[in-house]
Formats: structure tokens, sequence, C-alpha cells
């Protein structure tokens, strides 16, 4: 066993070490590589990837992990969380064959500019082969991956939502078809009135910086350890708690375009920032789950910055940057424009109240694929119905339809419910907190420290170290609970939209 | 011997894999890292620095070199070469006990922040302790490293030019100090006139950076593979020849600081563009070795960028960047101003005619460190005495001495000669070049591009797929000769001030 200890952490170190690589690659790559590089780099990063799959899957670590799973009782909490989600993982890993694995990972590289061209061509024809591969080889996914506790489509969510299943997730988004879509049906319909000429104007990228500069301050976004830089699309990315990066991307006709991308990716960069330190030197460092992280990043952007309180702390040093663009615009415009609601076709752009109908689409047709009751070549029509009838909005090409996002041209299906199932913690978080602190006072006091702090003590410390159910029951002392959520929503816009 | 040649092959791509982190990283922590992010990022690294370790001392990739080794007149001409040298790079590593390596390395990262900390602070006394246990250290490798061929500090100065020793080195600076250090006594007496004014003024760094843009065309630096950022100290860095990169400093009060260190970095950069990209997946590829990347950085540097020619051509460029400065400014005031002759106390400022002797000064001290001819307790008194007499300046105290450099904290010794032989290999080869091609003509052009063709084809392609000495004879048809730097040294200056 002590052996079995001495190669499980050695083995560790080092595929932790080759996540400085894979960090620094996609960092360098998004913000600043020189575009004739990529060709001679991708071959060095899969001769890279290749000695971690190795690694990952030698017989040594495996009997290691078998042998700390056998005899887990003896081991610490965290390691012992750790061996299960460890002793999971290499089962997985093992059943895929590895030829398959191998043309899966050279279909990854080649759908990719497919769809990109795809995309900007808006040509769905080309890009369906290709698709139809990933989805085939889903599909075989789910056979190999079959096990009496989880099969189908559960697999897939349970891979980005640790224990979370349709059984869970039919149930969350029930909630949200019968409480949601009427109420955003009703206020999508109504016009929000405010002076709006602000919105039209210029806003230069140097006084926009500044006020990043200044929002750093504000949300406790350390700057010994962290770097904020501009990429084609937002991102947050991280090397253990030490360094935690984000990008964002100015608009100069378009101020709150950034502001907003800022917030919500820092408030990812701070769970990372206040995961206690000790767990960089394991496998329990980092955010526990997709959903976890998209709550942490939504509340900051949605519940905290989009809020009154906060553009009556922060508007006057907005307007001392833009003091022409922004004179005389009061904090109520300010805040109704920040959260205006409209009935939109892009999920990335849409407000706060829509986002999740925008989600709901895309779960309801990744379920359908993988129970095969759906046929795949028409999924551009099922797409557009769908949209008719959640956001009542009719696509125009499929551009602004079923090819607006990535996340199936990266094989990951599964992922898109945990944006949702994000937005519905960070509702039931609030709530928790708001027990324990005045947050409107914490947000009026000029950084949110006290917020932060909160944070820290009740999710962000544990890392992994826990299931991310466990972690929202100690930080909100019951079960998953959606109607936080909806209650909050109808609750906001109610009131901002004068119901 | 195939199979030798599998394992040979593989072992070398994940070599090279590894290069992509060790290059990441050395990029990222001098540009723009998070401070608080060293300490577990080091760690990483010694992680994967073992590995490579490990890897490159593997018992099959070490028979597989020998194999090869014996069988080499089967292998292609680049590979024959590799060979030789994989060899003897592997017999040396080989012949460092690994507690000894490890102790090395230890010692490596202590001594870089006292050296910091003793420069700061002029403390010599303080860093002394450690400098010693470096040449302990450097000592007995020295003996471990004695061979038939090649013994004392021949096998440092080997390391950095490979097949140069001191009785080549010892020739080279005879020359120097019989032709050179009276001609530059003599002329750093003199006095140089011409309107200075415009030294004074104050050029902001935008200006500067659109002329850092200007001259990435000029010096044919493909945008397409390379990288110009800003960082404390000027340094180039590449990934192969599809990924280069350099950085620079403004500085708002010396407007030609920048310019040149961009002209010498772009020198060093245009070399690993043009290696034949083929090489890229061989251990051939890269500069061939310390001194000829210098050269063609100086070539670049001082005799293209310091020219007359060149300043006809892109003075108009820069005075249109700052029109105020620059008002009046003849071609004739700017080229004095950048070829000022200073007797000086810092190599890195030092100008062109003086540079080697600084050189000089390192080179004697080195030599007398590795055959005991020196009392090492007393290396500020020494240091401070030839710089006396070959630069006729009164050192005021070690930080502008002996602390001055950091090579000796990073264990290079033998490093300093290659400065002052690349910029003589610079001399030699732009005066086999100007036999090919009307080297004013071409920089008149606009572009450096008919010079940069000359270099690809007569040394660059090559990379490091043969010894220098052979590119050098190809290149220029003869072995090596300091006196066309000297003439190239004393024709120019004599011109310049007018003897």
């Amino acid at each position: 066993m002590e052996n079995a200890l001495k190669i499980y952490n050695e083995t560790n170190q080092k595929l932790r070490a080759f996540n400085l690589t894979m960090f620094l690659n996609g960092w360098d790559t998004t913000t600043e590589a020189p575009r004739g590089s990529m060709e001679h780099r991708s071959g060095q990063i899969a001769v890279i990837s290749e000695m971690v799959y190795r690694l990952s899957t030698d017989p040594a670590y495996e009997n290691a992990i078998e042998t700390l799973f056998q005899n887990r009782e003896k081991l610490d909490e965290v390691l012992q969380h750790e061996i299960v989600l460890a002793r999971k993982n290499l089962v997985k890993i093992k059943k895929v064959p590895i030829e398959e694995y191998i043309e899966f990972s050279r279909l990854m590289a080649e759908i990719y500019p497919v769809y990109v061209e795809a995309k900007q061509t808006n040509n769905y024809a080309s890009y369906k082969p290709y698709l139809l591969k990933v989805i085939d080889f889903k599909k075989k996914y789910l056979v190999w991956e079959k096990t009496a506790e989880r099969k189908g489509f559960d697999i897939l969510l349970d891979e980005f939502e640790p224990e979370y299943g349709m059984e869970e997730f039919d149930q969350f988004f029930q909630v949200l078809k019968e409480r949601l879509v009427p109420f955003a049906k009703m206020i999508s319909r109504k016009k929000l009135k405010y002076n709006k000429a602000f919105t039209k104007k210029t806003f230069p990228v140097d006084g926009q910086r500044d006020f990043a500069k200044y929002l750093q301050e504000v949300m406790c976004f350390d700057p010994q350890r962290t770097v904020i830089k501009e990429s084609e699309h937002p991102f947050t990315t991280n090397n253990g708690c030490t360094d935690v990066r984000i990008t964002t991307h100015y608009h100069e006709d378009d101020l709150i375009s950034a502001i907003f991308s800022s917030i919500h990716e820092m408030g990812h960069g701070l769970y990372e920032l206040q995961i206690d330190r000790k767990l960089d030197e394991t496998n329990s460092g980092g955010g526990v789950s997709m959903a976890m992280h998209e709550s942490q990043s939504r509340l900051m952007e949605n519940m905290i910055g989009r809020s009154d309180v906060f553009w009556r702390t922060h508007l006057p040093k907005l307007q001392e940057l833009f003091p022409k663009q922004l004179k005389g615009v009061t904090v109520e415009d300010f805040v109704k424009h920040v959260n205006v609601v409209q009935r939109s076709l892009i999920r990335t752009e849409a407000d706060e109240l829509t986002y999740s109908l925008h989600v709901m689409v895309r779960y309801e047709i990744e379920k359908s694929i993988f129970s095969n009751r759906i046929d795949v070549e028409k999924l551009p029509e099922i797409w557009n119905k769908k949209y008719k009838q959640y956001l009542g909005v009719t696509v125009p090409d499929d551009q602004h339809g079923v090819l607006q996002d990535v996340h199936w041209s990266m094989g990951s299906f599964g992922y898109f419910p945990t944006y949702s199932l994000g937005s519905a913690y960070s509702a039931q978080i609030y709530h928790a907190m708001s027990k324990d602190l005045d947050i409107e006072k914490a947000i009026a006091s000029g950084t949110i420290r006290p917020i932060a702090d909160w944070l820290k003590e009740h999710i962000h410390r544990y890392g992994s170290s826990k299931y991310p159910k466990e972690i929202l029951k100690l930080a909100t002392g019951e079960d998953f609970n959606p109607n936080y959520y909806v209650d909050y929503l109808i609750q906001k816009y109610s009131k901002i939209y004068g119901i």
C-alpha cells in the first residue's frame, strides 16, 4: 500500500507537470502564437498527448489505484474521494479501444476547421457528415461504457456534472417549462422604456481597459496571481490557484459586452483563486464541475454585476472614464439597459431570463439523439421548430441556428445543461448567502470581499475534493431546488418591467 | 539498426515535444506570468526536467545511439553529424555523477536570487561563496570530462562553440590586442562633433512601437511566424522555424536603444526563421553555435543597422513618426550618434569598437581560473585592473565591475568569447557576401531581402547540421580570419572620426 501510494503520487506529479504544457499551449495559441506555428506545434502536442495517455493507463499506475481503492478506508478523506474518481475514470478510459481512440482524436482535429468554415459560409450540408461521425462514435461510446448504475445519455451527463443524469435534468427543465417559459414569453413582449441615447455612442478601448482594471479590484481578482488579456472569445484558464487568467474582447460600439464578460470570467477565476492551496499538490484542485463553475461566474455576472446596488456603487467611475458618452445617464437607465429581455436567436448573446430556454432546446435535442428518437439528418428542422416553440423566434438560417455552437464539434454532448444548472445553483447559493450576509451592503462597500470570503468558505476551498451535490448541500443546507432560480428570475424581472 | 533508428527518432520526438514546454514556459515567465505563480510552476518544471533527463539517458536510447554511431557511414549526411554529436553529448552527461548533477541544479536555483540581490546592493561578499561553489563544480566537471582530445577550459569553450579552444581564441584575442586595443584607445580619446540636440528629447513609446513594426518589414521578420513583445531585457527565443519571438524594451529618453536591440534580436530571429524547415523534425534544427548566432545579430545591428545607407533609407520614416523631436536632424548627425565610441564600464552598453575589449577581460579571467593561475578570492581586484589596462577606465564598484553579468551565476563559463568571435565572423561573412552582392544597393532598396536570401543560402539553411567551422568555410571560402574584423573596425571608425 505504501508503494502504491508512492507510484500514485509520482505519476500524478508527472501528469500535473504535463498540465503546465497544456495550460501554456492553450493560452499562447489563443492569445498570441503566430499563425504559421500551428502545424509544428500540433505535432508536439500530439506527442505529449500520447505520453499523457500512456502515463494515465500505465499498468503500475492502474495497479496502484486498484490497491488504494481496495484499502480506501485507510486513506484521508480527500484521497478517498480522489481514488474513487480515479478508478472510475481509468475503467472508462480502458473501455475505449485504442484504435477507436486514435480515430476519434483524428476526427476531432479534422472537424474543427470544417465546422468553422461551415458556420462562416452557412453551409450545414458540408458539416453534416462529420457531425454524424461524432454522434456515431458517441453512440458506440455509450455501449462500451454501459454499467449497472449508468447507461445511455446519463453517461455523458455524468461526465460534465458528476451524479447528475436525465432524471435530475428532466425535473429541472420541467420546472422551467412550467414556470419560466410563459413568464419569459410575457416579458419579452413588453418594451422597457429608458433613455437609450448613450447606447449609440462610441467607447474607446483604452477607457474600457481602465474600467477592467478597476473591476479587477472590485472583484478581488488578485493581481499577483492573475493575468487579463484580450482574445477573440473570452475565456478563463488556470494552472493551479496561483496562476489564473482571463481574456476579454472589447467592442467600441458596445460598452457593456466587455464589462459583463470580464465580471463573468472573473467569477470563474475567483473560484480557482480561492481553492485551498494545498489541493494544488493533489488531483483535487480545480473547480468541482461545469455547473458549479458556471454558478460562480453567473452569480458574479448576473446577480451581483447586473444589480441596482452594483451600479449605484460603480457607475460614477464609469462616467469618470467616459464623461461625454455617459453624461446624464442615471443608474436606473443603466440597470435597465443591462437587463433588457429580448427573444433572440443566439445563446451566447441571450439575456439572463431567456438564457435557459436556449439551453433547453439543446438538452432536448441531445437527449433525443441518444435515445434514437430523432432523425439526425433533420437536425436543423428540429432545432428551428424548438426555437419557435420556446423562444418564439424564427431561425433564418443555420448560421443563426444549429451551427452557432462549437460544442458538438468538440464531442461535448451533455455539456449544455450545466450552463442552466449553474445559473440555478447560483440562485440557491445567493439565497443561502443572504442569510449570513447583507449582500447589498457588501456590494456597496466597494469591493466584493465579504462575498468572496463567504464563497471561499462555503464552496471554493473544497476544490473538487467532494461531489458537487455535497458541496451544494454543505453551502446551502439543502439539496438542489430549481425553484430558487425561477423565483429569483420572476421577482427580478417583474420589478424591472414594473409588473 | 532499423530498430535503433526507430528508438532514436521516437525518443527525439519526445524530447522535442518537451522543448515546447520549455519554450512556452520561458516566454511566459519573462513576459507575463503573474509573480505569485512562480513557486508552483517551478515544481512542475522540475518534474519535467527530470523526465527529460531520464529520457535523454535512457539505456534503450543510449544503445540506439551507439548502434547508429557504429554504423554511421550508412546514414545520410545530416544524421551522421547528429549521431556524432548525440554520442559525444551522452558520454558527457553520463560522466557527471547523478548526485552531483542534482546538487548543482540546486545551486543554480539558489544562486540566481543571491546574484540579483548582490548586484542590486553592490555586495560582492555575499555572492562570493556561491560563485566559488560554481567554480568548484566546474573544476570537478573538467576532471570528469577530460578526454584524450580535450582537457581543461577547452572543454567548456567547446560546449559553446564546437571545435574551438584556447588555441583558437588566444590567437584571435592576440590579434585584437595588437591591432584593436591601441586603435580603440586612440579613437576613444577623440570627440565626435555633431548636432546632439535631438538626443535630449522624449520619444513616446507608441511611436517607437510603430517604428519597430516598420523595422519588422525592413528586416524581413515574417509576421506569420513571429511575435514581438516587451520584457525587462531583450531576447530571442523560438520553437522551430515557424515560431520565432523577440522582445525589446522601450526607453522614452533613449530613442536608439530599442531600435538597435530590435534589429539585433531580429538578426538572431531571421537565422532561426530561415533554417531549412525539414530540420525541425530532426535534432539539427536551430542555429549551429553561439558565435554563429551572434554573427547574425551583430551583422544586422552593426554592419547594416548602423550604416550610412541604412539611415539614408529609413531616417525619413523615423522623422515622420517623431516630427518635432527629429526636425532638422541630418543622416550624418544620426549616423554619428549611433556610432559614438566611449570608454565604458558595462559590456552590454558598449559601442561596437570597444565591445570585444570587454569580452577579452572576461576571457582572460576565465582562462586563469581554470588553469588555477588566479586567486578567485581576488576576482574584483583582477577585474578592475584589466578594465584599466584594456579600456582605460576605473571601476568605481563591483556593481559596475565583476557583478555586472549574470553568466557565471548560470554556470556559463566559456560563453563570453563567442560574443567577440561572432562579431568577427560577421565581418568575414559580410566581406564574402559583398563579392556576390551590392550590399549598399540592397539596403537602399527598402528591405534587406537580398541580404536575407544570401544568408539563408550560405548559412541559415544548414541549421546545426554541420560544424560552425564548416559553415563558415562554405559561406566565405576560407577558414576563420580575425583580420577581416579588425580591418572593418579600423576602416569604419577612421572614416567616422575623420582620421
